[in-house]
């Protein structure tokens, strides 16, 4: 039986399980990538590991999301990774050099690699025929350790793409259609393999701006084949020696398959709140539109830049919109700056920001109150710009830049004949804002920079054999990673600074929920289903870990949380009876016996509520190894009992 | 006798008053300008004027204090500035269009006219020639009604410039000098008036790279004749008619004279944390340097950019150095970005910001903690760069490129042969993001857009007969207007929001004074000499009048703040006997009688200090026009007395 193509990647790179769709499978990391607002706390645990150079072919540390420096937090965190990388080995990408998957793409995407990175985003990688997934940032460091990365055996989902893209309609119009089919759960558990004849009609840039959108399905990745186009694109790039061509067998099996012919896809728009809200431009109409941003991971490459650009030449932007446009790296920056292009941004109006992640993420250019935002970027949920009622709607460049001169939301295909754009054979290249490490031997006498704002990172000891402490919180369904450890302009800035973050885990639900734990000493948590869904920020394990919960009993885990609690060491455990939670008020004592026996066996734990006298059961969900890193106090403990042994 | 080019200027707009040093003038205004931070406020309070179109020949509004954005208050307040604009008659510069000060000399600056400003940097305009004054924002909403705006005749101190400078020598190191002379007390009570045959050796923008940073001197401003190089400029800008030549009588008498010979200033820099710390690059030494910053009203001109780029082009800035480039304004940026020197700029790995303030004001790119910043910015006082322990220095464009490169303090004129650079004859013009008002008719439809961040404004009412209220605050000597009412990137966005920043007033000195006004309802401040000193915020004034505040009690004043304190109708007394001073304490009660009667009469009041049973004198010390205000309630009370009168 053949193989798909992420399976022949996954198979070469396979170090434990077997590739049986559920079961977990280790795989072996060639790159890693961090991004500033995960990467401090992923280098502190790396430190922590005791390995003094990281062990993959490529490991490479971006500044790209904390660039705002409002604060000498930034700064001084920049200043460290910096340290930190020029001393275990890997490589740093300056701020102001690009955000982390545009660059990564451009200078370091190898066809067939493995890549992890601390970022939901990491699949941009797939568009050059990279496994690239997205995970904690304890995942990484151990990656960067030499460790491998486990994820359950996914499913494969074909997609076969047929014809080729109308005038006007772009990319991102392609992973729009894809949420709408699919929705924000679609592709759980699954990796969206593209296929078919279409294929060849895309660059490499717009099959990056589908499988970083990818994560907006919930897939664990997305990944194109490395063809005649992904050559062009190294070959751009002065790395045509990274080429390796990859298809699937021709008999291949996949577990689903859905079709999609490109030249039948219009416009299309995300509307607020959730990227799967997808309706045709000309649906949605002419509404009003206050601001529009261009840049972002999804959107922001040299052919986006250029689209935009020969769109606003020579014109003028709405008098009631603000146009904001970041390039996604400062080979697009250069370039747009040498070919005139940037000369025609500006002249329309455009308010030209730093490269770097910026409004997608909340840094910045928050809209009015109450205002409709156009963005190209791949995220708009309720509050994520920084304004609580602003309304988002995620389009591709050529609507976002039709409606920039309008005013309303604007299908592109109403401006005519689209313009012709001439892409240079060659990119611009020049490296020196990535600084190469140190060799090993000069390594050895680099101090780490640490600020006063990097604090330590907290380490769980062996999990007790008992757990008595009181239910410090008890909240409902959908709790998100957002809930648990908010983000935002004003928080972000302090991710290497857990006691500072503390006060803020949870506040969105109770504002006093920091100051209980202090009380109190330890707790549990419970919740109720799919609780710790979102982003894969490993600070909603690390805070909780910091404020002293031992337990999380919940009806369901979301799988990244889920995971990223036991790296921390905290216990999570599911309700063998979902009635039971009703029984539990907050602020009732819980006590656990015999705890590491049922986490050894994966027994069913019976939990005595001493405050109504009442008893129910709950069970750890984990894989023999989860219940090692359980048992140990958390991933680090871990691996350092790991390499301990070898 | 002849008359100096300050006091033609001012001769010509006398409205009231004689120029006899240390009367109160009143001059006609005939442009003002306001940038966002302020302008929200001198707007609300236009409005509350009742005055629909402003009488000025030129009124502009830009934005490019709070531009970040990281929060939905900017872009409401973006737009309320916008709306008022448009139905008030006042041109409107778009965030992104560029510093005030630059964008104003460019496209809005006559030669022999009077302009004043919300911004202490106004005096820019002096470079071409102008009578320019920062004021507070209702001192600007006054002018904008056609009212006079009041100074105290100034000193006239001429300096004649001698001779030329010499290669790598620039503009910022003559006002550099001139401070490192005549200290930041040097030019109070005075305008600077530049002379000599050295003059016709500087442009424009090194004229006004001068008058900007006479601010720092504590001058009224300062100001440079309008000759062959002011026409050069405004032929350049396209706007030859709007020149006229300037220049002072031959037998113009001068109140005090300095002489600088150009070739003889090497270059400097204003060592912490005062702009007139200063000494030669050479003496200071080869520090090792964190962060480079260029741009700001002071040094963001075409010239600036250039020197800059032809210094970095082709090289590499030191790793350990984060350089942030922000051009002055969109015709600078759009230049650059046009004829190659931006892509220089990006290649040696710049990091290039939004056109407007930024760092300068705190508004990002704060150092790493401890860190040594080089910045060709105006102010280097402790903590405005956001970071509490940096250490900033200011320098010009030159010796920042030199030490971006070097990673050290470095004197540029060791970089060889100064490379030639040509400037265009005509600078690109385009105004499409500088939108005018609407038609008179129009505008009477205009609605104006409030945010939910914009309060009201709060007004005093007429004088009471009688005060008594507790000494709710009692401080030292030389408390600034940042201790009143500090700014920074967390504060600065609420400059709208009176209730808001009045948690914050004085939490620098005593974090419980602003809940300690709300329980009482109403208070009196008591402090040293020097109270109110640096920035001329109105906020400083405005936010005590919010709490309560009804009279402040101090050794001495700094004038702005004492005419902010009168025009927002808080009565200021200065104690008769200093050591009375020393009888009060905090929350003793303090009962004023007969206090309308002593205002009106300039008399001395007896204070009766109720807590300890004892008596003091204190003086209201005012202009006669002043002392109307303060019996009036504040100078929007008295405008709008005075408007019913006429």
């Amino acid at each position: 039986m053949g193989l798909t193509l992420a399976q022949k990647i996954i198979k070469s790179h396979l170090v434990s399980g077997t590739m049986a769709v559920g079961s977990e499978i280790g795989l072996k990391i060639d790159q890693t990538l961090t991004q500033d607002a995960t990467g401090t706390m992923a280098y502190i645990e790396f430190e922590a590991m005791g390995v003094p150079r990281v062990r993959t072919e490529r490991s490479v540390a971006y500044v790209d999301h904390n660039t705002l420096q409002t604060g000498f937090e930034n700064a001084d965190d920049h200043r460290f990774i910096q340290s930190a990388a020029k001393k275990h080995g890997i490589y740093y990408s300056r701020p102001g050099n690009g955000i982390c998957h545009q660059v990564h793409l451009e200078r370091f995407g190898i066809p067939g690699k493995t890549l992890i990175g601390s970022d939901s985003h990491t699949p941009t990688g797939g568009g050059i025929g990279m496994l690239a997934i997205g995970a904690g940032g304890l995942d990484v460091a151990v990656a960067m350790g030499g460790g491998p990365y486990y994820i359950t055996m996914p499913k494969i989902l074909r997609v076969v793409l047929s014809g080729s893209l109308s005038p006007w309609v772009s990319a991102k119009d392609v992973i729009l259609e894809v949420l709408r089919r699919l929705s924000v759960k679609g592709g759980v558990g699954k990796i969206l393999e593209y296929a078919g004849n279409g294929v060849k009609t895309l660059t490499v840039p717009e099959r990056a701006t589908i499988t970083n959108m990818g994560a907006e399905l919930g897939a664990t990745t997305s990944v194109f084949p490395s063809d005649e186009a992904t050559l062009d694109f190294l070959k751009a790039q002065g790395r045509e020696q990274d080429w390796t061509e990859l298809h699937p067998d021709p008999d291949a099996v996949y577990d689903e398959t859905i079709e999609i012919d490109l030249s039948s896809i219009e416009p299309l728009a995300a509307c607020p709140h959730s990227p799967d809200s997808v309706k045709p431009v000309r649906e949605i109409g002419p509404i009003t539109v206050d601001q529009v941003c261009i840049g972002s991971c999804t959107n922001s490459s040299l052919r986006d830049m250029m689209r935009v650009a020969s769109i606003l030449k020579g014109k003028t932007i709405n008098p009631n919109v603000s146009l904001s446009i970041a390039p996604g790296s400062r080979q697009v920056y250069g370039m747009l700056a040498e070919n005139g292009a940037l000369a025609d941004l500006i002249g329309a109006g455009a308010r030209i920001l730093e490269c770097a992640c910026g409004p997608c993420i909340g840094m910045g250019q928050s809209p009015k109150s109450a205002g409709i935002s156009l963005r190209t970027f791949n995220r708009n949920f309720l509050g994520r710009s920084g304004t609580a009622d602003a309304q988002i709607y995620l389009v591709g460049p050529e609507t976002a830049a039709a409606s920039a001169l309008s005013g309303v939301l604007t299908d592109p295909r109403t401006l005519g004949e689209e313009p012709a754009i001439n892409f240079p054979d060659c990119f611009e290249i020049n490296d020196n804002m990535i600084i190469p490490p140190a060799s090993e031997e000069e390594a050895k006498d680099i101090p780490i920079l640490r600020g006063p704002n990097i604090k330590e990172l907290p380490v769980a000891g062996p999990l007790s054999e008992t757990i008595k402490a009181k239910t410090l919180l008890k909240v409902g369904d959908n709790i998100t990673t957002d809930h648990i450890m908010p983000a935002g302009s004003k928080i972000l800035p302090y991710r290497s600074n857990i006691p500072y973050l503390s006060q803020f885990c949870f506040a969105v639900c109770d504002k006093s929920f920091a100051q209980r734990c202090r009380e109190n000493g330890s707790g549990i948590i419970v919740g109720g289903s799919n609780y710790g869904q979102g982003s894969s920020r490993e600070h909603a394990a690390l805070v909780p870990l910091y404020l002293g919960v031992k337990a999380v009993i919940v009806k369901s885990f979301a799988r990244i949380h889920c995971a990223n609690l036991v790296n921390a060491g905290i216990l999570p455990l599911v309700f063998e009876k979902e009635k039971d939670y009703d029984t539990i008020d907050q602020m009732d004592e819980l006590e656990l016996n015999d705890v590491r026996g049922a986490v050894q066996d994966g027994r069913t734990i019976t939990i005595c509520n001493r405050t109504k006298g009442t008893f129910f059961q709950a069970k750890p969900v984990l894989s023999e190894r989860q219940r090692r890193i359980v048992l140990a106090g958390g991933l680090l403990n871990d691996t350092r009992e790991q390499n301990g042994r070898a």
